[in-house]
């Protein structure tokens, strides 16, 4: 690499290590941190946030950056080091666009805002968080105004996670899915009364725990490279490709929240891991957009562990550590068991098939926040009425209801419409690894996740986001963004379980 | 405060931010982090280092020091202005003298040695080690040259840790310890036969565990604002002075190890907690010196921990948790175990008589390598040659010898000789409290410290780091640094415990 580059390639690493240690932080915040440490965290995280963003918009990154792009012209658009100008240079162009004094308020803010959401849910408590999700949604609107004019002021919400996507294609893709998934909701749905008691029931929290690591243990991300901790509101990040943050959260009344969490938010761990080692401390070391990394998670979660032949393995694993409850039982009880389809209130234990409903609810009330047509307060009774439109459900309290995700409080608005974009792809991606991976089915009986991540690497976790969103769905499979295959499968799988009744 | 001053203090606030995110870095990478972080770890601690080190040495820092000394011109030395400004002023123009460069390299290279030590001494491997202790040698005498010139290669070591110390003075200190202990301990050590089973014999882990977090939770420091580790090395960081991480280390066959590392490391995190909220986020939000620091964790280990009334506190407790072992044991019994005078090899084990002699060796050993008079890789041989001088025992290999300690992996020289200076300042504090505080015994008989340590708060907590060591001594005791009441109080206790065989 040449002097300019290595150059470049310095300032870049040095912004990795900003954003890692800000990962750390928020890692710590959630899993570790005594309450004690919530104001200090959040002066800490905004320090960082700040640091991090002087570092994007500063002349020297900007000369950089110039000398840089005179430095690749020539080269191919998919070589490391044009990709690295190319995606350095609009991730510096977007900086530059938001005072640095705005970055740092948003990074305290949310900081704060997570800390009282765990309080007000505890105690479902809408009011006692609504002053925090206020400041967080007037800085979001900050941050939108320092990118007009805009098409639509969600635009620069989803940039931030989709890069290249407008609101107006989401739209259409998650019109799509719920015109094909109100359908398949109302043939499938089952009543409240036939509840499977199989993952109900009494499992002690300390044989949960070691179930989960057993698991972890056996997919396909290296010991020395991971750890699993406890949390309120489970997810993943990655410090390092080699230095893997996993978390779970268990429920002593329901072995399903721990194992599907873990296998989700593995496979989010899995994308990390499996990035080019020399695109590792630059911008182009992580996943490609949000809904990518959502594919890989639901991946793993849903078609690979929701699959009937998985459900031999998972059986396996359920007798070593509750031999009482699973010790007559089928697989093929598991998997009904672990694919009923149910309206219910809770998005994260939702099923394949309300799933993307309970998406397209939070959807179109950010739409309406910030389209100025809804007010923060106004939120829990908004809610109430699109989960009974769509869900066909009542929501009892705010615990269940608005108060039941992280992401408003961590300001994240714009990011649920990636988990349905992550199924969709991985609805993609599915259709393709059935047909070219030889053996998946009997690696899914016997737990080998080994040859499914061999191919998820070479086609995906590789590439890191050298590639924009659009362009790598096409590189992979040939086509754009399609819902289809997704519709499909789902329409096939659960046509079966009927069948089979 | 003024404009001016409100400048400064943004100033330091962000680099007192960068310094807890090196200490989360650091606490994380030594009781959380996955083996396969590391690297990527060492270059993050670098990058947080060097960012640092550009605030400190930045011309705006410089000018708003300026502003703020004409600023503070005619306040109380002793005010928080006045004392913020020195301090910074103090501070800056020591960064001013390091190049960046270094400062990253520093933190870049302790942070590969630290993971490196780790493995060498699990496998005693001296060689496996040297590499990495070469290069930490290599690096922190280029920084001492950034302070020449010198009275002496060691002073600018010392002065990052006991500011306004000289290694002459040191010296002096040293030797009135040694020459007052050795014959304290040619008297009262017991040969090797006499070891008694008490504390030495099988104690669960698990059970160390909860017994570990009950005493820390009648310890006084709120619940919510520390929490307890496992790790290789104990030790105390703070976080915030709400957010202290406290860790400790079992050992299966031997209960005292985790009982006095955790009782020693809480008297770090008390320290912390007392400083004044309003110095937080400030160059002045840390303890005075190491040297104080570890006063306090030597008063709470020691003039607490193994003092006679809180052995009536303490069997209470292990009889709860060991009933089988302590049912029938005396108090005085164990205080006899826990007092137990020994020559051994490991100086975190070791008691109060032989302490300082551990330290004696490693003094003269950092001297000789920073006066050129001896070479990394001869480290074992004149390691085993001291410890026969001083300690009569013999070295069996590396593990209990010369790798024992993380310090100079951490890069950390000129660090030991404070643990001494720790015991001294405990010596001359506990004199003080224990004519002061009335009903003292009592509250250790029941283990409530609480009243010492809102003593222990008001005469030196709240100061933080606004005076250096030896005014802060003089302001508390009206003397100086003095080995004297350390001494009379250790031959006090020990020929009492003769007496009463």
């Amino acid at each position: 690499m040449s002097g300019v580059l290595e150059g470049l390639r310095r300032r870049l690493a040095r912004i990795s290590d900003l954003e890692r240690a800000q990962s750390l932080a928020a890692w710590d915040e959630r899993t570790q941190m005594p309450p004690g440490g919530a104001e200090a965290r959040a002066e800490q995280l905004a320090t960082l946030a700040e640091l991090e963003h002087e570092h994007w918009v500063s002349d020297e990154l900007q000369a950089a950056l110039e000398r840089a792009r005179g430095e690749v012209e020539g080269l191919p658009a998919d070589s490391d080091e044009a990709s690295l100008v190319r995606v350095a240079s609009r991730l510096a162009e977007r900086a530059r666009r938001v005072p640095t004094e705005l970055a740092g308020e948003l990074a305290r803010a949310s900081s704060l805002a997570e800390q009282a959401w765990v309080r007000a849910r505890e105690e479902s408590d809408f009011k006692a968080f609504l002053p925090f999700l206020e400041r967080n949604l007037e800085l979001r609107r900050r941050y939108v105004e320092c990118f007009a004019p805009y098409e639509h002021p969600y635009d620069p919400l989803l940039e931030d996670f989709e890069p290249g996507l407008r609101t107006a294609q989401l739209e259409g893709v998650l019109a799509s899915l719920r015109d094909g998934l109100v359908p398949l909701v109302q043939r499938y749905a089952d009543g409240q009364g036939r509840k499977d008691a199989l993952l109900h029931g009494r499992f002690p929290l300390e044989r949960q725990r070691a179930l989960a690591e057993r698991l972890l243990a056996e997919l396909p991300i290296p010991r020395d490279e991971r750890r699993l901790d406890t949390t309120a509101h489970p997810f993943a990040i990655s410090l390092s490709p080699r230095d893997l943050r996993i978390t779970t959260r268990y429920d002593q009344g329901d072995l399903a929240v721990a194992v599907w969490s873990l296998l989700h938010e593995t496979g989010h761990a899995m994308y990390e891991n499996g990035i080019a080692p020399q695109l590792a401390r630059s911008p182009l070391g992580q996943g490609a957009s949000l809904g990518f990394h959502e594919s890989q998670s639901r991946l793993i979660e849903n078609w690979v562990g929701r699959s009937r032949p998985f459900m031999d393995y998972l059986l396996r694993l359920f007798r070593e550590y509750f031999p009482t409850q699973f010790e007559h039982v089928q697989a093929e009880r598991l998997y009904r068991a672990v694919n009923r389809v149910e309206r219910s209130l809770i998005r994260v234990d939702a099923d394949e098939l309300t799933y993307n409903l309970h998406i397209v609810v939070r959807f179109e009330l950010e739409l309406a926040l910030f389209q100025g047509e809804l007010e923060a307060r106004e939120l829990p009774q908004a809610w109430a009425e699109l989960m009974r439109t769509y869900l066909g459900v009542e929501v009892p309290d705010d615990a269940s209801g608005v108060l039941q995700d992280v992401h408003w409080a961590a300001g994240l608005f714009g990011y649920f419409p990636t988990y349905s974009l992550g199924n969709v792809i991985a609805g993609q991606l599915w259709a393709l690894v059935s047909g070219e991976l030889d053996g998946l089915e009997e690696q899914l009986r016997s737990g080998e996740l080994g040859p499914l991540r061999d191919w998820l690497r070479d086609r995906l976790h590789r590439h890191g986001a050298k590639f924009e969103p659009a362009e790598l769905i096409e590189r992979i499979t040939g086509g754009p963004l399609d819902p289809g295959p997704l519709l499909t499968q789902l329409e096939r799988k659960y046509e079966a379980l009927a069948a089979g009744v």
